[in-house]
């Protein structure tokens, strides 16, 4: 008899971690993904605020799954599943499967306001960060020339949408590297002017937080210069300004800006709705809490693409690597002739960095930590969990770096080529300096 | 009386040099960059080869001239200098100049051979090797994925033009990066047909450097698996194949191949000539031994663009470095009434990596190291020479790390986007994985 053949397309913390529950195993497994590496999203931030290389939180993927003779990877692009058929159709092969796990993530969600997908820059992938980092040193760049008051405001603010945590990590980095380093390098800027906005269309930042470490977060941010604005709703945003309104007043404002970042909404990668599965009003998969698709059920969706009936999980790292377990052990058990068993989440917490010796976490649920021992956990939790021990090595010498020196180094601007198509098109800048829609 | 203001156009060695030589005199200098970094070109080869993170070479400008006040830095694209009524033309604005330092370095040099600038990889800048490093990578990605046996051996194939330092690093680093890292990623490709070629049209390899070292040096990069051929000189380049020619024998010969890497010839940055200015056959301005334009006394060039009367340097950092400080101290000499004095080169030597424990020196122009202690020298010299502390830490890592491991972690295909339109445009890749030409 051959082997099953399994394939999973996605090669995420999801992804990565179903190929690697096949280790041992008598399964072929074929990873698919469009990129050869694997991100470590949770350190996005700190690529776009010029802490971190980008080298630094990817890893080859071929690296990662070196020690598995059994798994394959191909770089390649999914145009199509039909699962009727169990055939895959990628740029240039057609691949049978005899179980699918699929991997393929989340996107950005703009909720139809006007002007944010195509002025905002979204801070989901690679490219993102990179092309983030290379705006705000840009910005200041045109600044310190710009002789026009009223330009070089818009030039010299950063809004930042949503106060998840994506948010509040990104506006408390964003502030450090603005008035902690770039202050030295532009003397002809007047830094009492930059400023950086946080957009919270609900009533609290880290909505999903006790309140406390919520009012911390805020208190933070503020001390470090981060004008926190919550019930703030965005209805619009234009090339150089965005729209808001407070959700209580119903007044509307105006910020003007050149740099919007939109950390507000995530849905599911479209891709599955493309390719005929049901999903949710979010994007997402509706999956029984095996995590199989209903009427497929040799087909596995894990990760931010799985929303298990009756059951509501937080879109964290945690939860993608136990999804991707979990379908691998469904899997091996229905080629055995068991029944695949469902997902028994168990939540380890979360935490957010705000800055230099603060931090909020909520461990289990239950312990609430701040500040200093906050932060430390942090910066251990997330060295712990990188890919390779070469990225630990590499961060932890920027981290120590930046921490004695006060200095982030990475701030250039190095453009990156965009080639991530299915997902929200970044904004860019050409070399002659204009801002750009790459579609 | 006003300060005297000085422009330095290009920050290159020769250019930061320059600047650097400022410090603590009473004179305005801007400093004017199309790029916002400083790049450590002798250690290109090493980025293209997956051995070094980009982001290690380069070091932002305006750290490097933190220190010093009185120099101010712009990223700016020159447009035009009008050498009569001193005045310098960039993007969007004018800016006059009492002295100019002109540092805009050099480019690649095609002969007019057909095809070579439409078909061969430069590397002569950082997008350069960034877009080296992802032709080798996906060469392997598509091979390995390749069921047609002429089509992967032209993937597999990897030809360099030019047998001269840059060519000789290149071949021995990517000899090490395929037949001792990438031989582990891909199990399907069997890596007895992978190529490296190197092509020579001289008889010896490393022309400047004594015989023996040339010896040595062909024969080290046999054994690292290179097919060296001297005295074969490229007559026609193929989006799939290279042509060439024994030199002695005059029959032509054809190597299929993808990958056709350029580094055999490199003439002075294209502007000078476009700017007015008297240029030799190579591009390069004929200056006065004081490194004047012999028709604009206060106008100075270094480095790689200028050809001093009568002499001839070699195309090194350290030269680039010396003249950046000659013509500060003879700018200075001006403003004082003094008159301008000829440079006095001092040559150092130069060195050669070829691979582990293998490198050639020549120091001073009269001791000559093969081997394990030429290798150690040529790390410890460009450790010591890289621009900050922090970038010799990062790349001691890496070095340490890949010593130990035999491994080389930056495998990654992370496009850059191209921004340097005056020097010769690289080829890339889109992400649906074509070859495009980018104008």
């Amino acid at each position: 008899m051959n082997n099953q053949r399994v394939v999973i397309i996605g090669a995420g913390f999801a992804g990565i971690s179903a190929a690697r529950t096949f280790a041992g195993t008598s399964v072929d497994v074929l990873l698919l993904d469009r990129h050869n590496y694997h991100t470590f999203l949770p350190l996005l931030h700190q690529v776009a605020t010029c802490e971190l290389e980008p080298e630094h939180i990817v890893c080859p993927i071929r690296k990662l799954l070196k020690a598995q003779p059994n798994v394959q990877f191909a770089t390649n692009e999914v145009k199509r599943v039909d699962f009727v058929s169990q055939v895959i159709e990628t740029n240039n092969c057609l691949i049978p499967y005899d179980y699918l796990i699929l991997a393929c993530g989340s996107t950005s969600q703009f909720f139809g306001i006007p002007g944010v997908y195509e002025h905002c820059f979204p801070l989901k992938n690679l490219e993102n960060s990179v092309n983030l980092r290379n705006q705000i040193i840009y910005c200041f760049e045109l600044a310190q020339e710009e002789a026009d008051f009223s330009r070089r405001q818009e030039l010299l603010t950063f809004t930042i949408v949503g106060g998840g945590a994506t948010g509040v990590e990104l506006a408390g980095e964003l502030a450090e590297l603005i008035y902690g380093t770039l202050v030295n390098d532009y003397p002809a800027i007047d830094f009492r002017r930059v400023r950086v906005v946080l957009l919270q269309a609900g009533d609290k930042l880290l909505p999903e937080m006790p309140l406390h470490l919520s009012v911390y977060a805020k208190r933070q941010l503020q001390k470090m210069g981060v004008e926190v604005k919550v019930a703030s709703r965005v209805t619009k945003v234009m090339e150089n300004a965005v729209y808001w309104e407070d959700s209580h007043f119903k007044n509307s404002q105006t910020i003007p800006c050149q740099t919007v970042i939109w950390t507000a909404g995530v849905c599911g990668n479209p891709v599955a709705k493309k390719w005929g599965l049901v999903t949710d009003n979010n994007g997402k998969v509706t999956v029984l809490p095996t995590l199989q698709v209903p009427e497929y059920p040799q087909v596995y969706i894990v990760g931010d693409l799985a929303a298990p009936q009756h059951e509501q999980f937080p879109m964290l790292a945690p939860v993608a690597i136990q999804q991707g377990t979990t379908a691998t052990n469904n899997i091996l058990r229905q080629i055995k002739g068991k029944n695949p068993q469902p997902m028994r989440y168990q939540h380890q917490g979360s935490m957010v960095i705000i800055g230099r010796h603060a931090a909020v976490a909520n461990l289990f649920g239950k312990v609430n930590l701040t500040g200093f021992v906050a932060w430390l956990l942090w910066l251990f939790v997330h060295l712990a969990c990188l890919p390779s021990t070469r990225n630990r090595f590499h961060v932890l010498l920027n981290w120590v770096w930046s921490y004695f020196s006060c200095d982030r180094s990475v701030r250039l601007i190095l453009p990156l080529h965009p080639t991530n198509q299915s997902k929200p098109a970044p904004q860019g800048t050409t070399e002659d300096g204009k801002r750009v829609e790459i579609n």
